[in-house]
C-alpha cells in the first residue's frame, strides 16, 4: 500500500480523496504496484536489453565491465535502436488500428450494412473525399462514403505506396521526407516493416532504423491518426465550441453511473444514445435513481466531449481512483490505456468493467461484444446492467470528491477557423504582431513516476504566461481543465499580448483539440499555418511538450511531430539512454535531418525556457520581434 | 574466448576446425558470446519482464515473493502471451514483407518496369492465378502476373477480410478456424493487430492474446509465407530434384569465393547470373583466381540450391565459421538471420559484408543498394569488389576444412507430385500399407544453446528409422544434408518400410523441400493429404519438430503448425515458461482448440517417441496399423 503523504501523488483534491479512500477499502491503485517494481530493471530502462530471439536474451552493459555485444553481435546502439523501434511500431499499430475500425464503420454506412451508424457531417465528407481527389459532384452520401472508405483503405495497404493526406504536408518538407527516404507508404506496410527489420539479423544500423521509426511514427501521424481523426468528425460530427465539466465531482450519488473509458467513439457515442432512450432512464428510476449520468474517462472520454459536451470524470491516472468513489456502476471500455487492473478495483466495490472490443478482453471483465450491426442493442444491454448494478449499490461506501469546474471545448480546426473568421489569417498577424509569439501543444498521458497532473498544468501555465497559445489533447485535457485553464477567464493567467487576443475572441488561452489520435488535428494545423506562410513547418514559431507521458502511443506521437519538424520536450526519458547514438540523434542529431529533436526537461519551467528558445529563434529567423 | 572442448560445440567436423582457428586467430564467435551473456535473464527468458510502456519496464515474480502485477496491474500470464503475441508477430512480418518484395517483383515484371527479372514458370502463373480465381484464359503472361499481383496486394490489405490461399485449407480445418474467431483476414493487418493488442490497455486475456496469435501466425503460413513461395518458383522456376554438395568444403581456394546469406532470392539469382558471366570470370581469372565461386548459406541459400543447385556453405552456426575459412572474398546478404557479428568477423580478414536491401543496413558493412532496375548491374559491382578482394586475400590465412558432401534437392510440391507419376495416391497408400508410417517435417535453425546440428540430425535419424518419412527446409537442411542423410544411400538408415519405398522410387528418406519460408509446401502439402482423405489436417499421421530454433520466424511457423493441427516439438521451450496458464495452453489446452499441442523436448530419441505416439494415435484413428 503506498505510503507516501498524500501531496506526493497528486496536485488534485479529488485524485488525492480517492487515493486515501482506496487505502481505506484496502484497494491497491497504480502508485502501490509502481513502489513494488522498485527498483526497476535498469537494463530494460535504459533499452539494453534484446529478448527478439531466444540465442539471448541478451544484456548490454555500456557502461561497466558487462557484455557490450547480444549473443548475435548486436551492440547497444543497434539493440536501443530496434527496442525503440518497436515501441513505435506499437504505438502506431493502436492509433491505426483504430482508425481502420473506422474505415469499416465507414463502409458499413456506405454500403448499408447498418442502421445504427450514419454519416452526420455530410458536409465535410464531400469536402475531405474532394480533398483526397475524389469526384463527389452529383453523387449521393453513400456513393461518397463508398468511394472515400476505399481511398482509405488502399491507404493501409501498399498498393499505391503513397497515404492520402500527404498533400496536407508542405511542400518544403515534402522535401525532406523525400532527401531522407522517410516518406511513409502505407501505415500497415510501414509497421510490419518494422516489425521485420527489428527481428533478428535484419536492419542492424541504429541510424537507419531510427529512420525507419520515423517513417512509419508519419504513417501514423498524417495517416491511421488522421484518418481516426477525419473520419470520427464524418461519422459522429466535427467539434464545435461548447462548455463541459470536469473532475470526478461530475459523478452523481443519487443517478445511475456509467463510465466510457478507451479511445474510440464507435461504442461510446451508442452508450450516449442509450442513455438518452427515455424508456431506460424510466427503468433507472424505478430502481430508485434519479436518472442515468454518463461521464469519460481517457480519450474516449476526450470523443464524447469534444462532440457532445459529455462531462470528463479524470484522466489516466484517475481511472481507477474513479471506481474507488463507489458511485460508479459500470465502466464501458474499447481500448487502449485502460489499466487491466479496473478489473480488481471494481471487484472491491458493485462496479463492473464491460468490455466491448473483440480486440480487447479483459480477464474478469463482463464482455459485451459490439459490433456494426448490434452497436445500439449491445448499448441497450450495458445500460440495462448498469441499472441492476445500481440496486447492488452500497450508498455508505459512496464519496464523490469536489465539485466539478468548468471547461470549454471544441477546438476542431474548423472550429478554430470559424472563430478566426474563415482564415486562419487572423491567427498568422498575431503571430507576427508578436501578440501570440507562437503556439505549443501540450499533449500526452499521466504517470504514476511523476506527481500527477503536476507537470501537465504547470507546463501550461509557463507558456501562456509566455504569450505562448496552448493546445491541449488527450490526458493533458483534464489536467488543465481541472485547473481551470480551458476556460476563457484563464486569460488573465496569460501574458498580455495572449490574454488580450483571447479575451477579444473570447476563447481560453488553452484551446482543446480532443483525443490522442487528435494530435494530427495540430499538426494538420501546423500544415495550414507553414503554407500559408510559404515555409516549412520547421520554421515555425511552434513546439509540443508529452509532460507526462507513459505509452508507446506517445512515443510515437512525439516522433512525428519531431519529424514534422516540431520541437518536442517529454517530461520522462524514452528507454533509449543505453545508446549515446540514439541519444545524440534523438537530443540534436535530428536537427540536421528533420529541422527538429526531443529534449528531455521534466522540470515546467525549464522546459517552458527550452519551448521559448525555440520559438524566439524561430520568430527571429521569420524577421518577426522575439 | 569460448574455453569448452571443441565437442560440445558442433557434433561437424567443419565447424570444430574453424572454431578452433577462430580462437587462433582471436576471432570472437557466437558461443564466446553466449558465454559472456551468461547466466541470462531468467525474467526475460520465462517471458516475464514487460517494456511495453513507460510507467515500467515491470518484472513479475509468480514464483517468489516479488511483484504478481505490473504497474498498470497486467499479471503473468498477460504479460507472457503479451510478449508472445509480439514475437509471433515479429515472425510473421519477416516471412511476409519477404514475401511483399516479391509481390512487388511480380508487378514491377508484369508493368514492364523491370527487365532484370521475368516470369520463369508461366505454367505454374498460370496454374496458380487460376487457383486463385483469377481469369487466364486467351491473357497473355503479363496480363495474368498483373492480376495476380492485385490479388496478392489485396491479401496484405484488410479490404477484403480474407486470403487467397484459405481454399487449400481443408473444410474440416476451416470450420475450426472459424468456431474458434482465428481464420486469417489480412496479413499485414493480423499484425499490427497484435501490436495494438499488445499496446498497454487493450487486451488484458492470456488466452485472447494467444488465439489472435494463432490468427496471425495463419496470416504468415497460409498467406505472406505462400505468396512468398509461390511467386518465388513463378519467378524463378520451380524446384526440381538435383544434387548439390553441402559443407565449408565447398568453397576452392583457388577461386573468388563469395556467399550468399538471408533469405530471398530476388538479389540471390542476380549475383548467380553475375558470377556466370564470361567477362567477370576472365577479370577472375586476370587477377588470379581459378574462377569464381558462389555458394549459400542459411535460406538464400536454400533458394539457390532448390531452383539452381547451387553449394551450401553451411547453416546459421556457420555462418561466422565461414569467414574464418579465410577464403571468403564477399558476403552478399539481403536479410532475416545475418548475426550483425559478421562485420566484425569480416574485419579480421581481407573479407567484405555487402548489404543489398534498403531494410537491411549493417553498420561497418558495404551497402550496395539493389532494387529491380539496376539489380544485375549492382551484382556485377558485387561480383567485381570480390575479385578485387582476391587479390587481397592473404592465402597463408586460408583453411578450408574437409571434403564437401553430396545433397540432393529440389523436392517441391509439384517435383514430389511428379516423382509419385502425378497424384498423392501412391503417398498415401503407402501411408495406408504402414510402409510409410507417417511425415515429419524437421525445420528450423540452429541454437548456441544447444550443440550445434546435433538435434536436428538425430532427431531425423530416429523419425526415418521409425518409417518416418521426414520433410526438412531451412538451416536443418545443412544439418541433415552434411550427415549425408539427403542422399538416396540413406534409405538405408531407414526403417524397412521407408526404406523400400525411398529405393523403389530413388529418393531419400529426407526430402529437402526447401527455405523456412517454403514451410508452407509443408503446410500445403498436409492440405493436400486430408483432402485426398477428406479428413482435417489433424487427423493425419503427421508431425513437426524444430529441435534447435532461435528465431521469431521458427515460432510463428511453429505455431501456425499448431493452429493448422500439426504437433509440434520444439527443441527449446519459447519464453512463456513464466505463465502457468499460457504454457498450459500451449503443450494440453490447444488439443482442445486447434486439435494439437506443442511439446518441448530436447532430447531427439525422447522427441522421436512423441512423435511416434502421435502418428500412432493418428494412424489407429484412421483405422490403420499402428
Amino acid at each position: 500500500m503506498a505510503k507516501k503523504d498524500l501531496t506526493a501523488y497528486s496536485i488534485c483534491s479529488d485524485a488525492r480523496a480517492m487515493i486515501k479512500k482506496a487505502r481505506e477499502d484496502g484497494v491497491e491503485t497504480v502508485w502501490d504496484r509502481l513502489e513494488e517494481q522498485e527498483p526497476q530493471c535498469g537494463f530494460c530502462e535504459l533499452g539494453l536489453s534484446c529478448r527478439n530471439c531466444i540465442m539471448g536474451p541478451c544484456r548490454i552493459d555500456p557502461f561497466g565491465n558487462g557484455p557490450k555485444r547480444g549473443v548475435c553481435g548486436a551492440d547497444a546502439d543497434v539493440i536501443v535502436a530496434r527496442n525503440f523501434g518497436r515501441m513505435v511500431a506499437a504505438g502506431a499499430a493502436a492509433h491505426s488500428d483504430h482508425g481502420r475500425d473506422l474505415v469499416e464503420t465507414l463502409h458499413a454506412v456506405a454500403q448499408g450494412q447498418t442502421t445504427d451508424y450514419g454519416v452526420r457531417d455530410e458536409a465535410k465528407l464531400r469536402r475531405i473525399a474532394a480533398e483526397v481527389g475524389l469526384e463527389v459532384e452529383g453523387k449521393d452520401v453513400k456513393a461518397v462514403a463508398a468511394a472515400l472508405a476505399d481511398q482509405f483503405y488502399e491507404d493501409y495497404g501498399f498498393k499505391r505506396g503513397s497515404m492520402s493526406f500527404l498533400g496536407r504536408v508542405p511542400a518544403k518538407r515534402q522535401e525532406v521526407w523525400k532527401k531522407f527516404g522517410i516518406t511513409p507508404r502505407g501505415i500497415d506496410r510501414d509497421v510490419v516493416e518494422m516489425m521485420h527489420r527489428t527481428h533478428m539479423g535484419v536492419d542492424n544500423d541504429a541510424v537507419s532504423l531510427c529512420l525507419h521509426a520515423a517513417r512509419l511514427s508519419l504513417a501514423d501521424g498524417w495517416g491511421g491518426s488522421m484518418i481516426a481523426t477525419e473520419l470520427s468528425d464524418i461519422l459522429f460530427g466535427t467539434p464545435a465550441p461548447a462548455t463541459a465539466k470536469v473532475n470526478l465531482g461530475v459523478l452523481k450519488a443519487d443517478h445511475v453511473n456509467i463510465l466510457v473509458h478507451g479511445h474510440s467513439p464507435i461504442v461510446s457515442e451508442m452508450i450516449l444514445a442509450a442513455v438518452r432512450d427515455p424508456g431506460l432512464i424510466a427503468k433507472a428510476k424505478a430502481a430508485g435513481a434519479a436518472g442515468i449520468n454518463l461521464a469519460g474517462l481517457c480519450c474516449t472520454g476526450n470523443e464524447l466531449l469534444m462532440r457532445q459536451g459529455i462531462p470528463m470524470a479524470g484522466n489516466h491516472l484517475m481511472t481507477e481512483l474513479a471506481i474507488v468513489t463507489g458511485a460508479v456502476e459500470v465502466v464501458v471500455v474499447d481500448y487502449q490505456c485502460i489499466m487491466p487492473s479496473l478489473v480488481t478495483v471494481a471487484g472491491c466495490y458493485h462496479s463492473r468493467i464491460v468490455t466491448t472490443s473483440p480486440k480487447a478482453h479483459f480477464t474478469g471483465a463482463t464482455h459485451v461484444e459490439f459490433d456494426m450491426h448490434n452497436a445500439r442493442q449491445k448499448a441497450i444491454e450495458v445500460v440495462e446492467l448498469a441499472i441492476e448494478r445500481f440496486t447492488a449499490r452500497d450508498q455508505g461506501r459512496v464519496d464523490i470528491p469536489g465539485e466539478p469546474v468548468d471547461i470549454m471545448t471544441g477546438f476542431s480546426n474548423e472550429a478554430i477557423l470559424t472563430a478566426l473568421g474563415g482564415s486562419a489569417g487572423p491567427l498568422l498577424d498575431a503571430i507576427k504582431a508578436g501578440q501570440i509569439r507562437g503556439a505549443v501543444a501540450v499533449v500526452g498521458c499521466n504517470n504514476p513516476k511523476v506527481k500527477h497532473d503536476y507537470q501537465n498544468s504547470n507546463l501550461i501555465r509557463e507558456c501562456i504566461k509566455r504569450d505562448l497559445l496552448v493546445l491541449v489533447t488527450g490526458c493533458v485535457t483534464v489536467s488543465a481543465g481541472k485547473q481551470g485553464l480551458l476556460m476563457p477567464s484563464a486569460a488573465d493567467l496569460a501574458g498580455p499580448g495572449l490574454s488580450a487576443v483571447c479575451k477579444a475572441l473570447g476563447i481560453p488561452p488553452v484551446l482543446h483539440m480532443g483525443s490522442c489520435v487528435d494530435n494530427s488535428r495540430i499538426i494538420q494545423l501546423c500544415g495550414m499555418l507553414a503554407n500559408a506562410l510559404g515555409v516549412d513547418i520547421s520554421d515555425l514559431p511552434v513546439a509540443a511538450a508529452a509532460p507526462e507521458w507513459y505509452s508507446e502511443k506517445a512515443a510515437t506521437i512525439g516522433l512525428y511531430a519531431v519529424a514534422s519538424g516540431v520541437f518536442t520536450v517529454l517530461g520522462l526519458a524514452p528507454p533509449i539512454l543505453g545508446s549515446k547514438a540514439v541519444t545524440d540523434l534523438a537530443v540534436s542529431g535530428l536537427e540536421g535531418v528533420v529541422g527538429a529533436t526531443f529534449a528531455v526537461e521534466g522540470d515546467p519551467v525549464k522546459a517552458a525556457e527550452l519551448i521559448d528558445a525555440r520559438v524566439r529563434a524561430k520568430r527571429k529567423a521569420l524577421g518577426l520581434t522575439p
